[in-house]
């Protein structure tokens, strides 16, 4: 059988029409060694535009991967609006590799969680408009002896002959992927027997031409309803009903208090370094209510090469063509190190719900997408604590015209913050659903009342500090 | 003595004069253990606004590090437009701990060289518009003793002072650190003594104020000439001068020699892999020259896993706001890969020097730019071999029709393709231009006649094998 040049055409076409409709594309190729699936994927690479499309090799993670969450180097990886990935092993190989090698560094639980983590990837993608298609070169053993065979016989080769082999023996790679191309999942696997390789190509090639249209043509014909957020008439909070004039700490018992636990935060860095245990720090809160300072408080006198700071603001061109949580997964501190996110991918339920650049559809579903990347970040050993820091209506006005007189901080506010500050119930309604929506024990929410910055810099520091003691005791 | 507040407000009103310039500014602060480097580098850290200050530690080059050229890591990190990197360590202590630790898997020739590579790096970055400053924090023995001291009272940091006295019976930073900074540099060193913390914060943010101010007073003051390229009237080729018609090859003989050299390819590629040498392919040409087909042609048998073809098109905004090497920079294969250039780094001198997007002072230093740039990918270990696929005019004009002419290659062929053939002149002065100024030893040039197609791909081919068979007997 010939590679059918008509299917290599349509292939072509299909992927233009893909890259011009901004559809990202991710196309997985798994199969035991010597199973064919180099020169599979290497006609599909050959096929596709360069321009846009990647081929990743999944090695073996080792050294500083193992520092990072277990779905980090796909996160790097994902690719932007009308990129094509091929995926030559993917996260199912490496959860094998994991598995079998006992690797513990960055999978703080056990794996049953880990694979759960895969198909909520996986989930995510799709119901974000990812086209994922998923390829298993399931090809005879007694086929896959004879590609080693023809391999030994050539000197320069042999060497990866035996590799092949050897891996054969170290993992159980066949028998786990089996489960999982049989188990029901949310996208389907397609099988392919590498018995005859242009027959397998043409296969690959005619699933993907006909997954990808039928993707077009659904684009074409559903219109996409882009209803903007809905918000109850006269909002009445439930959450954010503290008495600010209790919330309150003197001058003189802060200037005691402070030294002493920013040396106890430096001590739990340390700690935590030794203990490989990352730890991530939300802010999120009202415009001026403190998030910088109460931030600059706890850092002042940590190590500096041991954490860093996300100050999110609007997102670039390249981060708007990802998936919204891409910048800051590609963002998360490896292990013993911290990362403080002032502003955070909690931005999709507050400001891009508020302004209507997330349609009720997307907003609606990061909740559930939120819940699942912090959890698999906890399933990799992170430690998350989240704070909103609140403060009233009229301690805001008292701030901004502060920063409007004072010539050194002029910069620090802008006619959206004035105008932000008129969708204040707005803000005020998405904030209280997103901590309703998002709590949970393994990335809890904290209200810290903010009018007095005094007090919630030390709640803030006290908090993160019990967290962390309480972490460290069980190691 | 305090820090200095009124500082602390000049430095950050003047960095967000850079940031809204467009300077990239980029802070070096190296020092040996427990000199104070990083209670410095915090001050300075928090002073900056985080939405455009990254902090870069480099540490210790391990595992897959070690398989990319020695700039690769800082190349990774550049800052783009408007932001500021701190580097807590830089190429400095990379190399004195690549060359006391004896480190040779990604540095071929002698450290030598490579402390060459860097301060070219450095230079490249000065011409182009980045504002490098230079710290090193030189604080007496007495005073660093006193601090190691303090650090061992302390239980949960003891640890750090032992890592701290180990690095300095290790390495010889300091005596090879003060060689740096006596040095005659481009880019002179700030020195720092650290006995004073407050004073040394102060002295340090003066002078980056002081420096940046008079970058920005500079700026202001001089404006940039925007000279576009000029072009000789009557341009006559001295090396486009072949006799197409010789160089020709019959049909049968291609099919017949093809695929033992696309075996022998296949072979080269994992006696590569075994010797982990990285082998950078870059193809320039006219438009229809072949590029492609004959990237296609040597690609055919190799293994998908250990090579990438990078197809270049018009730079994206983030390309666009970041140093014109930066996109290539970060594309280079690892050790025992192979990188396709599909267009590369020549675009210029080529295509940015025609249309004007580079102007001619920019074009013209580019040349030595990018010998350096090839130069230190080669001292780090790589193969290069660069072709340029020449046809004369009339065969574009039909290769453009037939494209017109064929439903399925109607997409390859553009009103811009069109245009740069009205161009043609310049292009071929450029070419011209390009060949003669980057012929080099370590990364040759080789013109490869296309007006037959067959006759480019067997040329490129043994062209390839040569030149990586010669490499792999010396090794």
């Amino acid at each position: 059988m010939e590679i059918d040049e008509e299917l290599e055409y349509q292939l072509g076409e299909v992927t233009r029409k893909t890259h011009d409709m901004e559809i990202p594309v991710m196309i997985i190729i798994e199969g035991p060694p010597a199973s064919g699936k180099s020169r599979l994927s290497n006609a599909l690479y050959m096929a596709l535009d360069a321009k846009y499309t990647d081929f990743i090799a999944t090695r073996p993670a080792r050294g500083i991967d193992l520092r990072y969450p277990f779905m980090q180097r796909f996160w790097n990886h994902l690719p932007k609006a009308g990129d094509i990935n091929i995926h030559f092993r993917s996260w199912y190989a490496q959860y094998i590799e994991y598995k079998e090698a006992g690797i513990t560094e960055n999978v703080a639980v056990d794996y049953g969680e880990i694979a759960e983590d895969m198909q909520n990837f996986e989930k995510m993608l799709h119901n974000n408009g990812y086209e994922v298609l998923k390829f298993y070169v399931n090809t005879s053993e007694e086929v896959r002896q004879r590609h080693l065979e023809k391999l030994k016989e050539n000197p320069v080769l042999k060497w990866k002959a035996e590799e092949f082999e050897e891996n054969l023996e170290l993992f159980n790679y066949e028998e786990e992927m089996q489960d999982f191309v049989e188990e029901d999942q949310l996208i389907p696997w397609t099988e392919i027997d590498f018995e005859n390789k242009n027959e397998a190509i043409n296969t690959m090639f005619s699933t993907i031409i006909e997954k990808l249209e039928a993707r077009i043509e659904k684009e074409n014909t559903t219109p996409v309803p882009r209803i903007v957020s809905d918000f109850t008439r006269y909002f009445e909070t439930e959450l954010f009903t503290f008495d600010f004039e209790k919330e309150k700490i003197e001058k003189s018992e802060y200037k005691d208090i402070l030294p002493d636990l920013q040396l106890k935060m430096r001590e739990i860095q340390f700690r935590l370094y030794q203990h490989k245990i990352p730890l991530i720090l939300v802010y999120e809160g009202m415009d001026a209510a403190g998030k910088g300072g109460n931030i600059k408080r706890t850092r002042e006198r940590l190590d500096p090469t041991g954490y860093t700071v996300n100050a999110i603001s609007a997102p670039t061109d390249m981060e708007l063509a990802h998936h919204y949580l891409w910048r800051f997964a590609t963002s998360i501190p490896r292990s013993g190190h911290i990362g403080f996110f002032d502003r955070s991918w909690y931005g999709r339920v507050l400001v891009e719900r508020v302004e209507g650049f997330a349609s009720q559809k997307e907003w609606t579903q990061a909740y559930d997408e939120i819940k699942d990347f912090e959890k698999s970040l906890c399933n990799s050993g992170a430690v998350i604590l989240k704070f909103f820091l609140s403060l009233d209506k009229d301690e805001q006005l008292k701030r901004f015209e502060k920063r409007e007189d004072n010539i050194e901080k002029q910069w620090k506010i802008t006619s959206e913050d004035w105008r932000n500050r008129e969708k204040w119930d707005r803000y005020l309604e998405a904030s209280e659903d997103m901590i309703k929506k998002t709590d949970t024990d393994y990335a809890p929410w904290h209200i810290i009342p903010g009018n007095d910055k005094r007090y919630a810099r030390i709640e803030v520091l006290k908090k993160i500090i019990s967290a962390c003691e309480k972490v460290l005791e069980d190691e």
